[in-house]
């Protein structure tokens, strides 16, 4: 196979959860470093790591494990990221890549930022791509297959340096793209926070009924509750960090939902057919579209077996 | 294969999309009718109907084809029961049994009730059962295997009648709960009607924003968008009929939904991180009991395969 670049001597992966993981298994498989070290603040998760092999070792501190090495990938909750790069700051080595996994991007810029020395290249990145396990043991190799990431380099930040981490990203399966911070965010508040939001809230809000019982929501979920129980069965943390760290666009978006919601409510309230009519119609061909972007799989029920 | 009941000489499906195709798939795999017919207003969909097999016949009008049968399911949007009830009930044989497949249940007693003349058994139903695909080329006959299928049969309908029908939808491959209809009403307005009108919602939402575009949806919608556009892309015409149909029920449970919504709204806007991760804690237990009880996969992202 031709080498098309996105190679490093040595990957240190600071977390070690879903994509962590995943980011390990991704680059074994396509041998894009010669040495894999990783880093996870709990003990038992740097033992499954190793016993797993998508690091060839872990380092007991996040500043040994990103000591020497020409990557680092923050893969922690973003709540974590400042503390972090506090720590490994005096360990980086000159010429060295930082970048992270963060779904949210202008306050890795804050938080991380400051702490990037002279000569080291800081280019946050969001591979877009998950699912709604977590832990060292949820990672597999194919995740980032056809899936976006997206790079949000800093102006000024060194071409080379960039085309290198896009070659990684392609080799790990991705697709590349670019956006400023501002602009990621918003797209994702919307692609992506929103859903959780809202899915999270709607789980709640069954959870809570007093004339439906638990157990009835359990057994009529097929009717379409339980298709937002995936992505409410995502990592608490992580989703915190996000909300925290996403407020303004998150809000804006919230806000956006909440009236259009109204008018659905009105609607439903003055018996309006013909409003839900054309609100329901025009959904069809986006599902269509995000199919044919190879986004979903066209297969009734997203191919889920209808089998005891 | 020993007899377990639920078998009829003649089975008449008005109605001839999903659902009414996958009754007749199911009941031509369990051999539950000695000759099955279908009516549906478009010629179009009877000749597909006639030429796929999963009816014997097709009559051109929904009075031909309830004449003599054992049991009649209406299977149309439940906007069209009321008429169509009124045109089936000089033809309807003493004995038989109405039924339908509508996810509203008081509106349902309300609209054909009424028509239902001395002598044949009214016992409405609903499978809780779908795909986001319509028409007579989606039905298949494992649609209803392991989900349930409620019956509302008035007080005093016949216990023969209501045992015949159970025994059909078991044979169907479902199993089969109880309710009255406004208990359904309710059940059913937390666990589908919510879930549809949401992601209905926030499909639109998307669609409408200025500063981010549509393109831009579509290419990051595996971040959580794509979960709601499964159900989002779901028949309009029945939908409207549905929200038209359960308003009381569906306008408290949006009600509650908005009051939680407006909970988290706060908690991002003040920074109440604690709120946050308590809220989204309490939700992976929700999701593994709805495993557990064989409503959906555990498999990652429901097993899509993240393939191009």
């Amino acid at each position: 196979m031709p080498d098309k670049g996105g190679k490093f001597e040595r990957i240190a992966l600071i977390g070690l959860g879903l994509i962590g993981s995943s980011i390990g298994w991704a680059a074994k498989r396509a041998s894009l470093a010669k040495h894999i070290t990783g880093y996870a603040k709990s003990q038992a998760t740097r033992q499954t790591a190793k016993r797993l092999g998508f690091v060839d070792s872990v380092a007991a501190t996040a500043r040994d494990a990103a000591a020497n090495a020409d990557l680092v990938i923050l893969c922690t909750p973003v709540g974590a990221y400042g503390a972090l790069a506090q720590e490994i700051q005096p360990a980086l080595k000159q010429g060295a890549i930082v970048s992270d996994v963060g779904s949210v991007k202008t306050a890795v810029l804050r938080d991380v930022g400051p702490f990037i020395p002279e000569g080291v290249h800081f280019i946050p990145a969001h591979p877009v791509a998950g699912t709604e396990y977590s832990g060292p043991e949820s990672g597999f190799a194919a995740l980032f297959d056809n899936r976006w990431c997206i790079l949000t380099p800093p102006p000024g930040t060194d071409a080379k340096a960039v085309e290198k981490l896009t070659r990684f990203w392609q080799a790990c399966g991705s697709n590349v793209d670019y956006m400023t911070p501002e602009h990621h965010d918003l797209v994702l508040a919307v692609t992506s926070h929103l859903p959780h939001l809202i899915a999270y809230n709607i789980v709640g809000t069954a959870a809570d009924l007093e004339d439906v019982t638990q157990k009835e929501v359990i057994k009529y979920s097929a009717s379409g509750f339980r298709d937002f129980t995936r992505i409410a069965a995502s990592d608490p943390t992580m989703w915190r960090d996000i909300f925290l760290n996403n407020r303004e666009a998150v809000l804006e978006m919230l806000g956006r939902f909440t009236e259009d919601l109204s008018a659905l409510q009105r609607a439903i309230r003055w018996g309006d057919g013909e409003a839900l009519f054309e609100t329901f119609s025009r959904t069809r061909i986006i599902r269509k579209q995000i199919i044919d972007a190879g986004q979903d799989t066209a297969a009734p029920d997203f191919g889920r077996v209808n089998k005891p």
